[in-house]
């Protein structure tokens, strides 16, 4: 069981766009901060902007930047929004389900509630909960921008 | 975020040796009648052997049979000890996290509290469980047991 790489790096992305929630950030240099694939970050970007968690600024000093408070952004929703499935087993997928008991198996019912419970936890966090300890996290990016190396936090 | 077929498949196997638990069954009628790959359930078998979840019976009328009652056969530990990896994100494998704020970020652990509370979840349902409603669920094997369709249970 594993969150896809989308949602990983999705999380991540918003931590770089939260440490500076006023500047605008190219996906390049979040993609260098963080160690992701530029290419993949793309997709990523342009997912999170169509949930409304970035906005794009045109121009010269353009870019990416949180579209929303980080105490506004629930991790549990973020990776309800992210993950490709969370179709557990294949049961879960009626369309494809290949498995003959699936009509009247409670499997299903208590994996949902795990699930739930799992989400549950995630939804009382939120991204500013990740964006702590800063002091500690903002050194360790690959590129820390010199506002934030000098002590911005 | 999804289990692995291996996982999802061990359960089933499980549910069809509980239906029939003094019985042993061979590894191609469970397949049948669950419609799961022979050569998967091989594999299968043998780690659930190796688990203690099962045992082999030797002879003309050998197979597999269930090496505990239902009732002590947690889904939260079937869970846990078949999944290839519970490493939710990269950074819960060290060895190869790519992830630079690692060393001091909080999302892990909110992670791994989630997955806590998921095989808690887990943990309060056995086989026994899952194994019911078994008049309704027994006649939707592919090939119902003549016992079992006689309405043993």
């Amino acid at each position: 069981m594993r969150l896809t790489r989308f949602t990983d790096n999705a999380l991540r992305c918003l931590m770089v766009l939260g440490w500076e929630p006023d500047k605008a950030h190219t996906v390049q240099s979040i993609a260098r901060s963080m160690s992701m694939s530029y290419e993949h970050l793309v997709k990523i970007v342009q997912r999170l902007a169509e949930l409304g968690y970035v906005e794009t600024v045109r121009g010269r000093h353009g870019g990416v930047k949180l579209a929303r408070a980080p105490e506004l952004v629930r991790i549990g929703d973020v990776v309800r929004a992210t993950e490709e499935s969370l179709a557990l087993v294949e049961c879960f997928t009626p369309g494809t389900n290949a498995c003959p008991v699936a009509p009247a198996c409670q499997l299903a019912g208590f994996l949902d509630d795990a699930l739930t419970a799992f989400l549950a936890v995630l939804d009382q966090r939120t991204l500013a909960d990740v964006l702590e300890p800063r002091e500690q996290l903002v050194p360790l990016l690959r590129t820390t921008p010199t506002r934030l190396a000098r002590g911005r936090g």
